[in-house]
């Protein structure tokens, strides 16, 4: 059996949990043999199998169970999405490169290292590089002096050509959210243009980093796991009740700002703060009473997704939710909070949980020639005044000439938006620049009563985005042990058996007298009853099964002298190692009972 | 009940399905909303699940049951995996830019339109250039003379720059495959270093197309299942007897060009043969033992996909194997044979099934510092000669100055590779292009006898490499019909169970008296117990089963009047439109037999 569980230290942890993950296969440096190239991982058999089940796992609450919709579109998308979304303009990182090696490295890193200010990467970037030469700073790479070196700014996205030629430029997307964004005009038919709806994907996402690091946290190319839910802000309302009673560890804006300095302010990246002082420990329903949460929509993600953490192997003793500083909120955003896991010591982003109002949508609707809007009908049909204008292109035409169509367009779009403009004898309007005074008789303005049975929004959008190769890498770091078992040490994963790669080991005690013929038929026995197995016939039983204790397999099978007489085998559990002997024809449902937690290994 | 299944005309078929996968989610052109951009598609929420289903169910063959590995490598990889595969240099298509309206075209298309050549991609730029000149072929778009316009190479791959600058240029992979391939040092010790074994990927890949074109054919991202089955040529065998009474449909490549003047030499793109008359209509045992299908590997593999393409929803009287014509083989295989759906009269390739000898590893081991060989024990250890050389750098260094290292290596090099040039007194070796003459006594040859215990191979690779789209566009062509139920139209997709988005249908037969509350129930129940529910509640019962029953929905389910007296309800099958009164608690276990065949629904 199996006695003194011991977490290891923080300092060897991670480095730990790498070598188990090249040795083992979870996941290991892509591209090795050509030197590798930062940034870049494979995810090995083990790996790619978690990372599935972790997939599946999110796929069946959040889209299944929750009843939303799931797409998939093209990692590769052409520029004008993205000068809609801003991507284009804004996605950038300080970068400052040497002169002497040519190495690059983040300005806004570099002070921060060398400084105790915590979020370089909000400065402007004279200010940047004055830091640089106030501090001395010099490259980490050759020690050359970096003062008066410019900061520049380095567009994140990799960038492409579509096609032959450049005049069709392609970015891979820096989050699939976009690919959910620009294709709701066609969603929403899918809803039967009925809010609230959510569309999730499940894809990769790239962002040309200039400094990867810390394994699988900053990377190059990743899987997000993201669900847009599109809600009609004045009448969509979460079902908080399902979640009320969700206990959150919460750290509030005010808590991290009420430490030293902000220590703690840049926790998602940096910070070694693991104190519990200034965490707030309360249910879904009090965060929503008491306002620690502001978003409604925010709050039922946040219990949504807490339980789900816990249901895919994190521990939630190094779990919390930490709020966005005010420094760090998008200037759409109302309230955000990441989940965090800590990892070696630091805590890291898993996911974000933003309340985008209707940022995205009105973007893609200003610059495409698509509605990005839903009809919403009123209750009952309304009296409206609409106030209107037709003007008199006879007038206008000689008037302004060449301008005349282009006046006419923004004294249309003038009264949408204010009719009061048009209350005098002339009306302004600016066309390239320049003002025009119109006559508002020309101009045919007029106000009339109508009715309306509904009107046109533009939806709110809340955005769980999970990054799902962080939590693969949070699960693993958590769930890796070691403790004693018959007085020998075991490193093992008590991974749930909901994700781990395999689910059984099968194991003929030796492989001679028919025991392999006899546990090859219990493994495709197995197998085709839907569990995940693995067949080994290769050591000692006890060195088999530290190889799938190492790996998280939960449950072992070994086909022994016995099983050819009475058609019984031994079942051993991985966390316990406890065993109990059971019928080769009730193993499926023993497996499923023990690993849905209906019955005990002790129970059998 | 349903009458007069009909297929519908080739020539309506796909504009048919194309309106259908807009119209109800399953896919279609991304981005629409900035004007798109072509060769990219989105799937829908129908689509990404009957793509997903199609992943899981291959998945669950090449993988699961067939007991290999499966991976998840970047789609972002370094040029030199792509210096080595040979991409960088030869994966190219014949473009020709118009002059005038800057229009880019496949040159090689346009010459088979305007000819009755067939392969013009295997002729050589000038052939191809005086064709176009010969036939004064003009720009398709513009009308503008194409003669004298230089036809070029246009490398298909997408590049980008891995970090800042252009330093370290990156490719998106133009298959899956290279990602296995350049991690077998890795992927090998996760086999235990014994051969046979098999790794596959599903994942994206992506080629550059200069015109891309029929839907979900010719697109420029898209996804592949590949599996790459390392083997040892000399001893391992495919278990030929699991797939020997699999019966195939063969269109070998003597019966291809037997045809008139190799009318469907370019099947798997543009022909529109469907005459069986050509087809050997035989089982995997015969095919091998009258050499028709030269590779036992690849005829493994055509027996165990067959039946793969039925159960995921291939009609298979519009499915063939083509063989390869010689001229289409790449220089390393051995044999290939396409498997081709037939869709709107042509035939289309959706997957690729090669035998690719030790080509890619050998590629890799040549370009790389690591082994891409396994260790291969003799039966016993063999006695064999070695010849060595041991040179002399006392002499060398004198006489070669800065060249003697080379030399040395360059003596070392030829002695593994010809013992035999060190039979005379001096020995010729070369160092960038100059001979250097070496006494044979300065190099110190020798032959001795050595006992060895096995031999480094290069494993050979089997490789079935499945295009995902195209089979998803093909089984929702296939499975597209109409017929007349009651007297009114309807159109349906007869997909299987297994790939169908949704499995149940739940609908209340009024939204009142309770009927939608229990129908929610069942709908809670049924999704808890695994199934893909979908609920519906607009319109009237017959508007609903049609709405489903165009979507691929094996099953309704109606609650109604009786349902709140007796606890039944209402299953309809999707086919055959036969319903059945189920008690709701027997439901799952119903839909399950039904599902799985066990239980007809005139049995209930």
């Amino acid at each position: 059996m199996s006695e003194e569980p011991a977490r290891i230290p923080a300092d060897e942890e991670l480095e730990t949990v790498a070598e188990l993950s090249k040795r083992r296969g979870f996941f290991f440096p892509a591209s090795r043999a050509y030197g590798g190239v930062a940034g870049f991982y494979t995810y090995g058999p083990e790996g790619a199998s978690l990372k599935r089940n972790i997939e599946d796992s999110w796929r069946d609450l959040f889209v299944t169970q929750e009843g939303h919709m799931e797409i998939s579109a093209p990692d590769v998308m052409p520029e004008p999405v993205f000068e809609a979304s801003g991507h284009l303009d804004g996605f950038d990182d300080m970068i400052i490169e040497c002169p002497a090696c040519d190495s690059s490295h983040r300005a806004d890193h570099l002070v921060e290292d060398a400084t105790r200010i915590e979020e370089a990467e909000s400065l402007p970037i004279p200010e940047v590089e004055a830091l640089i030469a106030e501090y001395d700073l010099d490259c980490p790479v050759c020690g050359e002096a970096l003062t008066d070196v410019p900061v520049e700014e380095f567009n994140l996205m990799f960038e492409t050509n579509i096609g032959p030629g450049t005049s069709s430029p392609g970015y891979l997307r820096p989050e699939t959210a976009q690919g959910i964004f620009v294709e709701f005009p066609q969603l929403k038919q899918y809803a039967r243009n009925q809010l609230p709806f959510g569309v999730a994907q499940v894809g990769t996402a790239w962002r040309n980093e200039i400094s990867p690091r810390r394994a699988l946290v900053r990377v190059r190319e990743f899987t997000q796991a993201e669900l847009e839910h599109f809600i009609d802000p004045e009448t969509d309302e979460p079902p908080l009740e399902r979640v009320a009673d969700v206990e959150l560890t919460l750290y509030p804006a005010d808590e991290q700002e009420a430490e030293d300095g902000g220590e703690a302010s840049d926790a998602s990246r940096t910070s070694s703060d693991g104190s519990d002082g200034t965490y707030l420990t309360m249910t879904v329903r009090e965060a929503v009473e008491e306002n620690v949460i502001a978003s409604d929509w925010v709050a039922y993600y946040l219990g949504l997704a807490r339980d789900w953490y816990d249901r895919v192997g994190l521990d939630m003793d190094r779990f919390r939710y930490r709020q966005h500083l005010s420094g760090e909120l998008a200037h759409y955003a109302a309230d955000c909070w990441d989940a965090e896991a800590e990892l070696g010591g630091d805590w890291v982003e898993i996911t974000g949980f933003a309340y985008r109002s209707d940022y995205d949508l009105s973007k893609h609707g200003t610059h495409s020639d698509e509605e990005f809007t839903l009809f919403r009908q009123y209750d009952e049909p309304q009296r409206v005044e609409r106030a209107t204008v037709d003007p008199d292109m006879s007038v206008l035409g000689p008037e302004f000439g060449g301008d005349a169509a282009a006046v006419a367009d923004a004294l249309r779009d003038l009264v949408e938006h204010d009719p009061d403009a048009f209350d005098g004898e002339t009306v302004s309007v600016e066309v390239d620049g320049e003002a025009h005074e119109v006559d508002t008789a020309v101009a045919d303005f007029s106000r009339e009563e109508v009715t309306e049975s509904g009107e046109h929004i533009t939806p709110h959008v809340v955005e769980p985005s999970f990054g799902i190769g962080r939590i693969v890498y949070s699960v693993l770091t958590h769930a890796y042990g070691r403790d004693t078992v018959d007085g020998e040490e075991r490193a093992y994963l008590d991974l749930p058996a909901e994700v781990a790669p395999t689910t059984v080991g099968v194991f003929p005690l030796m492989d001679k007298d028919g025991l392999g013929e006899r546990a090859r038929e219990v493994e495709a026995d197995l197998r085709g009853a839907g569990f995940a197995v693995t067949y080994d016939d290769s050591g000692n039983i006890g060195r088999r099964y530290r190889r799938q204790d190492e790996v998280g397999t939960p449950y072992c099978v070994t086909v022994d002298y016995d099983t050819l007489e009475d058609d019984t085998v031994t079942v051993r559990e991985r966390d316990s190692t406890d065993q109990a002997r059971v019928p080769v024809a009730e193993l499926p449902a023993t497996l499923t009972a023990l690993r849905a937690g209906t019955t005990a290994i002790d129970d059998l």
